[in-house]
Parts: C-alpha cells; sequence; structure tokens
C-alpha cells in the first residue's frame, strides 16, 4: 500500500457485487446478482407532479442549504409512519436524515467504533455493512443462524467470551438470506442485550415488503432501553435514486449522530428531502408499496417454483417470505465463484456468497435476487443455473 | 464521554457557525453571520423547465442507483469546464462526485490520516475542514498567511521541523478571510511542495466569484507530479440544495476514493446530478455566475464602504477581490464573542473569528458576509456594529 494513505485503507477493497454488475450489464444476460428494486414500478407520475409542486411553491427553500437533522416534516412523517406500523412512540427529534441507510451504517462505526472494537453479525451478513465498518477496523465475529434468526446459545456464548460493542442485524427478510427472524427470537435477542452493554444497529430497509404475514415488530419497538439504533430507507420502498434514508435513535446518541453527518456532509439533499415529504403528504405509499408486494411475492414465487423443478435434490434455498433474495447453498465442497464463471457465458449471473461472511469461507454459497426479473425470465435463469451446476458436476465425475 | 463512543468523537464539538445560525434566524436581524449563495439569485425557471425534462426522458434512470463515481456525462462536463478554465487536460476518470465538497474533505481524512498525522492549514483556515479532518485526529499546525497566502519561510520551517502529510489550503477568496493568493505565491508554494512527500487539498468553492483580474491559476493546473486534490462544488456557483461537488485526483489516489465513497453512502443523489448535467447542457452557466459576481460585488463595495466610513481607524479589515467574506481584526485585547452578544440586542450578528484558528486564540477577528444581505442593509448592519464597537470601547474606559 501506498505509504501516504491512512492504515485503515488497507481494509478497503473492491466490493465484488459492485464490480460483478459491471460485467454482468450486458442486456441478454439474465442477472440475479443485483440488489436493486423494479424501476418499471416507480411512481413516475406522481413523483413528476410532486417536483412540479415543489418548484412552484417552495423552489428557494429547496435549493438553498438547510439544517444537518433534516426536513422536519419528513422527519415528522417517519416518526408518524414508525409509530403507526410499530406502536412506538418517538418524535422528530429521535429522526436523522441520511444519505441512504448505508450513510447511517458509515456514521455508527464513526461513532462508536474504535480499532480493534468487536462487531457482531450474523453469518452470513450484508457485504455494505462489513464495508462501511471496516473503516473503523474493528474485529467481525460471527453469530451462527437459522431460519428464525441469531442463535441465542452461540449469542450468549459470544457475549461471555468477548467485549462486544456493537451487534449488526437484518432481521426482516435480510439480505443476503431472505430470512426473517421469529418473534420469539426477536423478544429472547432484545432480553439479552439490553442486559449486556452493547449498541445493537437494527438495519430494515426490507420491513414494509413482506409478503405473508404482516408487518414484523422491529426490534427498536421492542427495545425499553434505547441500545437500538434503527436504520430505515426509501431506497426500496420508494426510489433509491433519491439516495434517502434515515436513523433513528434517543439521546445521548443523536446528538452525537448530528455532529458527525454535519463534518460528513453538512446535510443531505434539500430539494431530494423535500420532494418525497412532498409525496408522503400527497399520496399515499402504501398504494406503491402494495403494489411491489404484489409484483415481488410473484416473482419469488416464480423462482422457489423453477428452483424446486430444476435444482437437484442436495442443493438447498431459503423461502423468503418477503424481500428481494434467496438464499442458496450447494453441497460443501462445490464452488459458487467457478459456478459464476462457468455461467456468465450462459447469459445467467448471481453473487457468489463467500463475500457475505466476514471472516471468509461458505464458497459453496450463493445469493439471487428476483426484483428486477419477469417470472420467465427467472424461470429461464433458473433453468439455466441448475444446468451449469448439472454439468459442473458430470464434468468432475469424467 | 459515554464510555460506548469511540475516542474519535471527543473531538466533534457543536460548530459554532451552525449553532448561532439558529440564533439569527429572526427576520430582522441582519446577519452577516452565514455563508449562504443568495436564494433570490436562483435560476429557478431554467431549473423547473430541466426537472421536467428529466422526468419526461429518463425517469426510470434517475431515480435507480447508480454508480459510486458519479454520472458520466456530468464528469465530463467537469472535467471540460476545468480543462477550459484552467488549461488542464483531465478526463472524467478523474472526476469522483461527492456530496458537497465537504464530503470530498471527510473522505480525504478517510484515505491519508492515521491518528496523530500532522495537518498543516493556513491560519486562518476554513471551519468546515477542521471538522471534517478533527475526526480522524490528525494533529492541525497553522501556517502564518499574509495578503498573498501563505508565509513560504514558514513554511518552509514546518516542512523541517514536522513529519507533514497533508497541507489544506483554500487559495481563491478564502473562507474566512476574503484572500486570494497571488500568482508568484501560488508557483512557490508548488516547487516547495513537490519536493516534499505530502499531499496538498486545494479547496476551491470560491475560484469563479472573482469580481476583479479574472480566474486565478489553481494549485492543481500547475502541479506536475500530482501531490494536489482538487474539490470544487455546485454549491456556490449553482444551487447548494442539491449538495453536489467533486473531487477531482489522478491515480492512485481516485481508485480509494471510489472505494472510499462507496462504503460511506454508494453514490450521491442520481436525480440531482443529472438534472445539475441537463442544466449544464441546455444552459450557460457561466450567464449565472456573470450575475452572481455582479451582485455580490456590489454588495463587497457596500461592506467596504461603510466599514470605511464608521469603523474606528485601529478596526482592519480585508479587501476581498470575490467571494464571500470580509474578514475584521479588532484591536488585540478587544473581544468578538463578547462583542457578538452585545450585538444581537441591537439586531445584528457575524461569527467571532476564533472558530476558524485550530489551536485557538485570535479573539480578536469575525467573518462578516455580504452574499445575502441587500446594499442598505448592510450599510445599517456595519453602522450598527461599529456603533456597539464604539459604546463598548466608551463603557470599558469608564
Amino acid at each position: 500500500m501506498h505509504p501516504l494513505l491512512a492504515n485503515r485503507m488497507e481494509e478497503m477493497k473492491a466490493s465484488e457485487i459492485r464490480e460483478l454488475l459491471k460485467l454482468t450489464e450486458q442486456p441478454d444476460m439474465i442477472s440475479f446478482a443485483g440488489g436493486l428494486p423494479d424501476a418499471d414500478l416507480f411512481p413516475v407520475e406522481r413523483i413528476a407532479a410532486v417536483r412540479e409542486r415543489i418548484m412552484k411553491e417552495q423552489a428557494k427553500e429547496a435549493l438553498q442549504y438547510s439544517v444537518t437533522e433534516g426536513y422536519l416534516p419528513l422527519r415528522e412523517q417517519i416518526a408518524a409512519r414508525m409509530n403507526l406500523h410499530q406502536g412506538t412512540a418517538i418524535t422528530a427529534r429521535e429522526v436523522l436524515i441520511t444519505n441512504g441507510s448505508q450513510q447511517g451504517l458509515d456514521l455508527t462505526g464513526k461513532l462508536f467504533l474504535n480499532e480493534g472494537d468487536v462487531v457482531l453479525c450474523e453469518s452470513p451478513t450484508y457485504l455494505g455493512a462489513l464495508n462501511a465498518f471496516r473503516g473503523y477496523r474493528p474485529k467481525f465475529v460471527e453469530v451462527d443462524t437459522d431460519e428464525d434468526g441469531m442463535k441465542l446459545e452461540h449469542l450468549d456464548e459470544l457475549l461471555q467470551t468477548h467485549p462486544v460493542k456493537l451487534i449488526y442485524v437484518n432481521p426482516n427478510f435480510q439480505n443476503p438470506t431472505g430470512r426473517c427472524w421469529s418473534k420469539e427470537r426477536r423478544q429472547a435477542f432484545i432480553d439479552r442485550v439490553q442486559r449486556a452493554n452493547v449498541i445493537v444497529v437494527e438495519d430494515d430497509p426490507y420491513g414494509e415488503l413482506w409478503f405473508e404475514a404482516g408487518e414484523r415488530p422491529t426490534l427498536f419497538s421492542m427495545d425499553r432501553k434505547g441500545c437500538v439504533i434503527y436504520l430505515g430507507s426509501f431506497s426500496k420502498i420508494f426510489c433509491p435514486g433519491y439516495r434517502t434514508g434515515w436513523l433513528i435513535a434517543g439521546s445521548p446518541w443523536m446528538e452525537k449522530y448530528v455532529l458527525a453527518k454535519q463534518a460528513v456532509d453538512l446535510h443531505s439533499s434539500t430539494i431530494g428531502q423535500r420532494e418525497i415529504s412532498c409525496y408522503l403528504e400527497q399520496y399515499p405509499i402504501e398504494e406503491h408499496i402494495v403494489q411491489l408486494r404484489t409484483v415481488y411475492r410473484q416473482r419469488r414465487d416464480a423462482m422457489l417454483e423453477a428452483l424446486n423443478v430444476h435444482m437437484p435434490p442436495d442443493v438447498r434455498f431459503t423461502k423468503p417470505q418477503g424481500g428481494m433474495f434467496v438464499w442458496v447453498e450447494l453441497p460443501e465442497g462445490e464452488n459458487a465463484r467457478d459456478l459464476l464463471v462457468r455461467c456468465l457465458p450462459l447469459k445467467v449471473a448471481f453473487v457468489p456468497g463467500g463475500a457475505f461472511y466476514p471472516n471468509g469461507g461458505n464458497e459453496h454459497t450463493l445469493r439471487l435476487n428476483y426484483s428486477v426479473t419477469k417470472e420467465t425470465q427467472i424461470r429461464e435463469g433458473i433453468k439455466r443455473l441448475a444446468q451449469v451446476i448439472g454439468n459442473e458436476r458430470t464434468r468432475r465425475r469424467a
């Protein structure tokens, strides 16, 4: 590394997902590699109307500097939605507008992480969170997971054996596995972490994209001790191009987050915040979210059905009840990176799962996204993927 | 400090400017405290037209995720403007879109600063840069300045006696002093830093807002060794509400900046970037900048004239040839914080200068902004300020 660079830059490496996205941007590629919402579903006409209104009624304010905390009416709307959905009683004072939840992750690293601090995370976990935290050089320790969330015995063991500073979790339709923590597991988790002296970061971009069983209670809503910091985002339920998310935290953290955000970029886009706020005021965003649920559910169904039909019986996969991802486990010893190389000529792509484990390994896993691909293409893509898996096995036996 | 917070949070304190701005937001206040462009000058009609066009022609792309580096046509436009104005030969590859130049400062800290690294800066210097860098816990060493820029003898001495990692400068119409480095000083500075093994950050939000003598050559354009990283912004020459700026750096730094930006917020607002790019394509932004120069020059003239008329002869002030600020030095021993407290009841405000010195002191200085105040108000405000200074002296003599 160049001697002028700071030590922390040793941890920053090119993200496999982002590099792969470049490779898979050919138009005839069936790509399960991304994590994008479907742009065909963006409420373009309503957004256009809102944008016109902003320019007519508040152009000067919308184009000017504004406060670090964010646009007050938007913070109030976010607090009101959270209270309505989750039975909480927060106010705008506890809401900070961020540049997507990714900035919430970076600011959280800034606030809490000294070099060498222990961060617990699900195994596997969201790659973007690892990237955000890595700049602060923590030690990642992975907690075993099952269909219902973090395994409590392993969590207990790690809390006893490690000086844990922060726990990062993604309980609703996780990226990358699509799994959703059970209500019992959430309660047991909260009981434990409230007794420990730790910060919990609940990253929840997918919570409203449920297909069955309605919205789940967030850890934030169960927390009585102020140890959970909640990250939300308009990227998956509205449009990611705005780069607008939010962070919910109580005192004394919020004051520190505001100082950190001010040092980092003064504030988020005034005009973007006002557009979203005006949209929320003028249209029921629930209408849009219902449509997303309907379409994504159909795509999930198509993917699970195709996986059932085409995959060999020793290939396991999750059955997500919401969100955007299915997680696939090949038998141990098979390698998803090699598989991807063989898939690209057949014009099908996915993300190998190894990158979602901060301490490596697990090269037999892979992540499939279904939110941007139409059902016929999903079926065709899964068929091709299964075919490459089959060919690969034949080749290795030969 | 709370034991869960990271050590770096010790350095993050509430910014005096931001806190003061809250106090001075009463409508009858004549505030010289801000640093805003005048919202009455925003090209609202043209922006409205551009926004409509974006929604008609490219809504889906504008509302979707995009690449970390930024929107390619905008990066090309920025490179072309830089080459036209400064005789450089950069390409879009050397341009990264940031959330205002403030994010360029934070990312620069992330890339280069280990705890304890020595950062040289002008004395006084831009408070926002101090805030951005402070999170990385460097040691700030101030370089003496005069009307022409950093004093070379002091710079030489510090380069010999300190292991300098980074030099932060604001050569054009500096915030807070309004001073502009002479061409000779720029060349001598570049000769020196190219021999030293240091990074130079040239922060240039005001370079195009010259009133006399045209655009100055940037340090970046004089640099032949790739040691200067250049920060630009649309906040002062267009509209700050977009939070859109840029960073220009060569290899090997750019690749690292992209990784750091990706970890921090994935990318800047897609829709904001496309709006600005479309504006640059459709309208000559120079027309807008010419108007800013005309209006701000008249306001500068009004402020200097009023200072000449009303201030006691022992109060010194700069005569800026561009930008937004006049810097005032009271005789040593007088205190601008106390003065501000006495000014507020008379409805006139400014920023005490002490905060612009990273190592404190210099409480006899203050910063005046003239970009958002009409001439009659400027005259009235300076008159009131001089009156309070006079009263204060009478009171102390009594």
